[in-house]
């Protein structure tokens, strides 16, 4: 369904980067679930440029819900929200020489021309606000369920940050870290890749590590809707993901079963295993413990060393060397937007799972207030 | 849509591993479509447990195709092919013993106790055979339209075979090869692995490379219908596959974008990257490079050595020594699998794109005969 | 999506009247429904030709279950069901001449002349019988949870049977009825016009009443996903049906607000309208009355008398006196079908609702037993 | 897909009657596409209150574009149109107390007492003015490739306007018309009943037929996705209509098939039915003659009679006088809401059909300008 993703809690995303804004349509989700502003902000900021790591664009992220909430909670109609764009220089961009390994030979091929090619238009990761927007209101609405979401930088050029360990203690750690990284020098070690990229006129790549903790087991589906199936779809629609892994992904390659099989034990009536190799996952369904996994995040295609490349407008071989304003890496900037991104897919799963209701299970009915 | 996969082509899954028969309807594929019974088998014959390697499960794939083709062609409606099970002994299997990593205690879970256990039922990779089928139909549609599919075992165990290189060539080279890996030695090397596996009652992973040639830039979608999206959705249904990367994957963490950007090349209207490392997709778009990526394939759970593990009948801690005919590793068994499960993916696409007749564009209209 | 329909609980239909088999596979199903194969016959029987008022194609409707079905109930995963055909005489159908109705062009263009033509092919009532297996399983599912559906002859010709009066009463009735209507002399009346129509070598159209008891209120969407959308959506998925209305439907045109609007009463907390000119339905969304709607049902369209139309081969006008074995009129077989398709739409609604297993609700797990 | 209606072409609608604004978002829509704002407000201008006929609400239908249009084209990624609401008077409702044949208290049941409820909130009429706005956009595309569209009040109360004749003309004087009616007297005919009702406190209800010209044959699915499917799940989205019928529709009931069954004629290569019984459409797919279908409209539930109902926050019977502003009859505001609908369904079959650029296949690409 292109811009939509959900089967019955879904999400449609809409926007250019230079364009008026950029917004989301949530469909689906259950009426009554309280709606901060505040916690949308504050997910807003941590996707939000804020240090010598990041782009120099300002983004205030002005956003207004247009449809769907009603006295602070949802309607159970669809709810739209709307970030406005500012602070573009779109002269920044002139059209036909395409940015290697960026969309915008790919997306001229496919819209013809016609597409909006002002800053990456609908392909520029400021698109990822709108789902870091929403994640801001189903991320409290999971929590109080007791599902918790959280994603750490698990490495970034050379650098490495510890795995996640004890998985609800991490998941509050990041949820108040100005750096989503787990071990203690892991953000000097990090930062410093990221600053050596920057000063070197190039960027750095990385990968983020994510845990959901609190999933019912016996959510998902076999086959084609398996949970890494929903999970992997929605990742894999951020631009710069090009590898998911769950649990010991492929670190399964060179393994015997019998190393990593999880073996399962049981105490007064709970079930878990003493591994999570599986990733909370077996045979496409939860079977209760944290889902884990990993998502590869590709170097800022634009940096600004000179690269070969074509003019598809002229037709002929050329090179660039890309202005404007771009972060030296986005592992760091990315990482709420997996904490949305996992939000939605995880809501569409015990939607369909537990219908349409079940999100809001546990709050008053309104007209009962 | 659980175990239907795609939009404008569509298959759907049935079967269980020890029940009458496992097969899948076909939606949405072009009318025309030369269906050759031969070719189905030649598939499904790569996909047949063959050596010392697999397990000892005689598997005939009888199949039959119920509907949707005419006079050895599609009609263009729906096309329901049917493989009966058979060589099936459900004795080996006692319900309540949860098989570590194997689905069996999630689906217990889900579906209450209800679901067939034999083999592990609707999770078993017996239902493997019915994509491998599907693909005995939609890859020759593909190559005629000169898009063609292979797989090859990239790793399994410590041992890895070569990258692909010269791609057309390599997927000649697995069309027909018994044994699907690309390097010199790597089959003697590989098949060392798997049988350790088995000499010591073990199992053992691996993964697998493919490669799609001959896809038109322009397919795909930004966003939630990224080519990476579709592919991983489908792929991720494949029960043993836990991780996706395309081209570079998780290579990208480390790497700086001046040294791992696709830099772009054009002659005589031709467009081309000079290195591959975005597996021909940027922006979730075809540039018209091959789609490479990688899946992670993990260690068939059912080992004969002892397991640590619970009876969830009882409630109670046990351990499992898992009898039955399993494959020591199924790195090898799955590469046809991976062809059809990308076939079906990449012919969803195309019809999206291009619309319902484009698979047999290239063929006689049937009633011109 | 073609030839499934259903978001969380979905049917696949395939095959063609003269092929090996026609057949469904339900998936999205509750685990531990029971699955009678009486009550599949029970229905089967129901759109059976029966008497000198159907065709004389003799079909004995054999039919089996592939999977999805273990000791006697629903396991949670797809159900294919497949009923053979017998009995077909493809002599009588010629390749070319347009039957006028049918359709014999509109398929030969959309399938460039690939299509199965003997019989209708995929387009035949034939298929008809998988829809009506199909309700074998999920109406008596639904009658366990109070929601009970039945249908009847509401007008053929120029005889009509009296409306819905006591619906849980009258569901009742049709349910053991040999001829689907209320009225007491409307059997009489109805049968004649069918035979008058047999007897001038003609065909006489037709409308049905349903009714469907028992739907809490709150069920469906505003707009798109409206009770009338996905009921509609089903309905018109019978070649025969050319109308739905809903309530009073046609017959809100020329009345006034004051006239038809539902008087609503309440209780002990029971909230009812005093008519039901709605047929249940406000906003798209169940009020907790009944949901009654009529379909329109087109003469067949083969009849044994001449008519004009063209030979697309030979590519001239020319005429036909269609031959074979055909229904005077099918309103009376296509009750049961109109059973079924609703009994999957509202279970459809039902999964959307309240999740995957309300259908089961009251069923014992079975791993309890 | 709830407020999403489209396989390949979609539109997603949100918004309230007080809230801050109403809209959609269109995805799927080729690129290259003209968008005229004049055109666009043309298309509001007709569903606009305008007379004596209509509500004394003032509507401005201020609307922007947000996204997916760039230098006065469709880019082919999500184009989301809000328009924003004013004039709202919202204490003139109050909550509880359910307006018959509205959707007050289905939704309420549905949303837990947690839906906006002023206007109507999501279920309120003026929600259409975004399907409105799209047609705006589609219904000029369809133009340009020679498929047209029209709608006339085809009955209103006791006064009927005569059907479709030479559709081509017909279509184009429904365009500009100010009051669509295609008889002489059929405006004042029919303008008299709406005013009779308005002088009585009461409303009143109607019927509307529909032209779809152009169209080519081959178009649509047999069984879930016929034409009829499509267009009805679409067309009952709208909150008024409660029933669709094609061609003959209804009409079918006392017919015999040698009446109505509609001869074929070919012609140099042409084909055509010498009636057009069918609505062009035969088993599901276009047969190239014009689709002919009409709506049944029910009356406005909102009257300023005093009507008997409940308030279901004290559970209480009571009565309701309407106050407010509301339309006598919605008959004629009605006809704009479905010309968009059904662009909609047909752009969308035609995206199915042909893929995705087909909308914009005459359109010189941009990139060329």
């Amino acid at each position: 369904m292109k811009n939509t993703f959900g089967q019955c809690l879904s999400v449609t995303l809409f926007g250019e980067s230079h364009g008026e804004a950029v917004g989301a349509v949530i469909d689906g989700i259950a009426p009554g679930i309280a709606v901060d502003k505040n916690e949308i902000e504050r997910q807003l900021s941590r996707r939000r440029p804020s240090s010598a790591l990041d782009t120099t664009r300002v983004e205030n992220d002005e956003f207004s819900i247009l449809s769907g909430v009603f006295e602070g909670r949802t309607t159970g109609t669809p709810l739209c929200i709307v970030i406005k764009n500012g602070n573009t220089k779109s002269g920044d961009y002139t059209y036909g020489v395409a940015r290697p390994s960026h969309a915008d030979y790919a997306a001229n091929v496919k819209y013809h021309g016609c597409e909006d090619y002002r800053g990456g238009g609908h392909f520029s990761g400021r698109i990822t606000a709108a789902l870091v927007a929403v994640g801001g209101i189903l991320l409290p609405a999971l929590e109080k369920k007791g599902i918790l979401i959280g994603t750490h930088i698990s490495q970034c050029g050379k650098e490495k940050d510890r795995d996640f360990d004890n998985i609800l203690n991490d998941i509050v750690t990041l949820k108040n870290a100005s750096f989503p990284v787990l071990g203690e020098d892991a953000q000097e070690r990090i930062a410093n890749e990221i600053l050596a990229a920057k000063n070197s006129l190039d960027s750095v790549g990385g990968a983020t590590q994510t845990a959901i903790y609190g999933l019912p087991a016996g959510v998902g589906e076999p086959w084609f809707d398996s949970v890494e199936s929903v999970l992997s779809h929605a990742l894999f629609g951020i631009g710069a993901v090009k590898g998911v892994e769950f649990g010991l992904g492929f670190g399964f390659a060179p393994a015997n079963g019998s190393r990593v099989n999880d073996p399962i034990r049981t105490e007064k009536g709970r079930v878990w295993t003493e591994t999570n190799n599986n990733g909370g996952i077996n045979g496409g369904i939860t079977n209760g413990m944290p889902v884990v996994f990993r998502c590869a995040v590709k170097p800022t295609p634009s940096i600004a060393k000179e690269q070969k490349t074509v003019d598809f407008i002229k037709n002929e071989n050329t090179t660039i060397t890309v202005g404007g304003r771009h972060d030296p890496a986005i592992v760091r900037r990315i990482c709420p937007v997996i904490d949305s991104v996992a939000a939605i897919a995880v809501c569409d799963l015990l939607a369909q799972r537990y219908g349409t209701d079940y999100l809001a299970g546990e709050e008053p009915v309104c007209s009962s207030v």
